[in-house]
């Protein structure tokens, strides 16, 4: 590879100890090639919601693969599938499968250009929506003159949002959205209400869409699109990661006011219709309806939050703990009061020597296969961890 | 779905008696939803390369997938299938790994772009690249100005591309092109060497990347790249379609040339290092190197064509048979020498009758599963077929 393992996966910048290649995931564990086991705190940075190895999900992958996978024409799943968001999820009148999270939002970007043939897109400055050549965050490649067709606000700041929707004028296509501000390196922030409400105004007034980029978040805080607990409906909503609880689907949710723009786009993939990843979708589904993983996860990482925040004020530590429980950034702060990236991944090497695998910066992710005992382990491992640092 | 079933799987301007949605795979074979059966010569647009459910592929996959498939961390079986395809084709120094075969193209053209810092890319007018926001086929939600750094050239016409490649001047980031040239509804066109030579000699002159689109045809035509037959090798490659045999990967790989700009563009996605398709891929490439899949294609492909031109010569009808015999298209004439759409359509209806699936306008494929009695099946359903054209 041109310069080692890439992308999301790449640990080439990681802390020291992080396990480069891994050869088993079950439950909520995974194994390294050299026989270290750690509790997975990254979850395939999200595509693992309900345990690695799911035995129901699994199953119904495998069992779909003997019969018909990817081939000559859809599935009747495809369509079971889709009737299945658009009962599950308020503002979904019809749904688009396909592979990545990045063609999701592609497809939401295609279709917000289509509604009313307008170019401009409004984007949260530092805000990731994939990695495809029109959204990748490092520029090289990228064509500057289509960037300038992206304007940028702060998120959850209501007038910058309306000072870039004016500045895009007549040309505003859409307005895309993370569900929270879950940026690479900086403190997450929960929605403010208010924000929310605005960008669903700005898109109503201007007749542009609003596309919630739900593909990190998405049936991780809620059995909904994330911002339905603010009263507030994309007309667009981007889906990945754990759709499909690990095989790869991601999808894109969307109302009645998007359809004929959605209609009009030509996207397509030669996996997007495959079947097998569908089942499991399915599967996944009825687990989330039919359990309570989303408490479960609600619970474990209250437990997380509040066993690390006491571990670390033992040790006079300053912890910094942001975003949703079960999506937590955890971040050692310096004497200043500003995340101390030395000390923070210090305090992640010293986890993944003691089997819990953390990420400095990046936001983590609980899923429903762990169980308390599991927590209360990270807990204690963090408290050791927590002491080597404090002690320099 | 906003337009019922999209992009390449649609049959909504299918001909009449298409089947829609596909319940079962096997070998040659796929099962409509209705329980007809039909001889898919199809091969699920190209990712169906040694039969549906090939047992050694899929045990491959099912035995990865019960260890570890999406995680936190590579698998070292990324570095095994690297080092196999660096092994096995000429111009592979480096690969990586994605799941589109649109992902393929983007990273090389991120790749083109970031090898010299440059703007423009040449592609041959009305060639196909995948349906990214850069490359899909229809303008709707496109962003013209991005389209405006693409310069078209005519396919197989040297002097075409040296125009184009000075029109763009010192902005020359690389060239697309197709192992052959395979577009929607015109005839199929083997590759001209000079045009193929004249397209790695700009490339050089130019110090910009010659880019062969192998998503298609890769594997199909050789073990090698396309174009490694005419003694000319691209600087990256793009792979995807039958690299698994229908399990979700693609593929770039670049020689040490284009090693640095690979090395600094940012591409990800959340299940590009998923482990079950790895496998299945190295299975696949076991089976390319140890049986006579090519060659068994290639008897088939001659067959088929020989067989449809007598069959199609019996009823007095002219038929044009393009591309590689593995890769067909095969389109009825009108008394113009034209295609004749409507005449092929009904051709293909009454295939599709007989449990032969084939299509009026998008290349064909053949898999490794046929067998000269299927191509015989085949021939026996088109003089039938021919007959009914034939008495109109």
């Amino acid at each position: 590879m041109p310069a080692g393992v890439y992308g999301h996966l790449s640990t080439a910048r990681s802390p020291e100890g992080t396990p480069q290649f891994i050869v088993e995931a079950d439950g909520a564990h995974i194994v390294d090639v050299d026989g270290n086991r750690y509790l997975d705190v990254m979850c395939g940075f999200g595509t693992n919601l309900l345990g690695y190895r799911h035995p129901d999900i699994d199953r119904a992958f495998t069992t779909q693969l003997g019969a018909a996978d990817a081939m000559t024409g859809a599935s009747p799943l495809s369509v079971e599938l889709a009737e299945g968001y658009c009962t599950q999820v308020a503002h979904a009148d019809w749904a688009l499968f396909c592979k990545n999270g990045g063609d999701a939002t592609s497809i939401a970007l295609l279709t917000a250009r289509a509604h009313r043939n307008r170019t401009k897109v409004l984007v949260a400055a530092g805000s990731y929506h994939g990695a495809s050549t029109w959204s990748t965050p490092v520029p090289a490649g990228t064509l500057p003159v289509e960037r300038g067709h992206f304007l940028p606000f702060a998120y959850n700041d209501p007038d910058s949002l309306r000072a870039a929707a004016a500045e895009a004028g007549d040309e505003l296509a859409g307005i895309f959205v993370t569900p929270f501000r879950h940026d690479l390196g900086v403190p997450q922030e929960l929605p403010d209400p208010d924000f929310a409400r605005t960008a669903r105004e700005l898109c109503d007034e201007h007749d542009a869409l609003l596309v919630l980029d739900d593909v990190r978040a998405g049936f991780r805080l809620a059995r909904e699109s994330s911002w339905h607990h603010l009263g507030v409906e994309p007309d667009v909503s981007c889906w990945g990661k754990s759709l499909a609880n690990g095989h790869g689907l991601s999808a894109v949710m969307g109302n009645d006011r998007a359809r004929a723009a959605a209609a009009s786009i030509f996207v397509t993939g030669s996996f997007w219709h495959a079947a097998a990843p569908m089942a499991a979708a399915l599967a996944t589904l009825e687990v989330l309806r039919t359990t309570d993983y989303l408490e479960h996860l609600e619970r474990l990482g209250d437990r997380l939050r509040t066993g690390l925040a006491a571990a670390a004020g033992r040790h006079g530590l300053a912890l910094s703990q942001t975003g949703p429980v079960q999506m937590p950034l955890v971040m050692l702060l310096g004497d200043d009061g500003a995340p101390d990236q030395p000390r923070t991944r210090r305090f992640v090497s010293a986890l993944m020597d003691r089997g819990v695998y953390f990420h400095p910066s990046h936001n983590m992710f609980l899923n429903a296969a762990m169980t308390e005992a599991d927590i209360d382990g990270a807990v204690t491992a963090a408290d050791e961890a927590f002491a080597l640092v404090a002690a320099g």
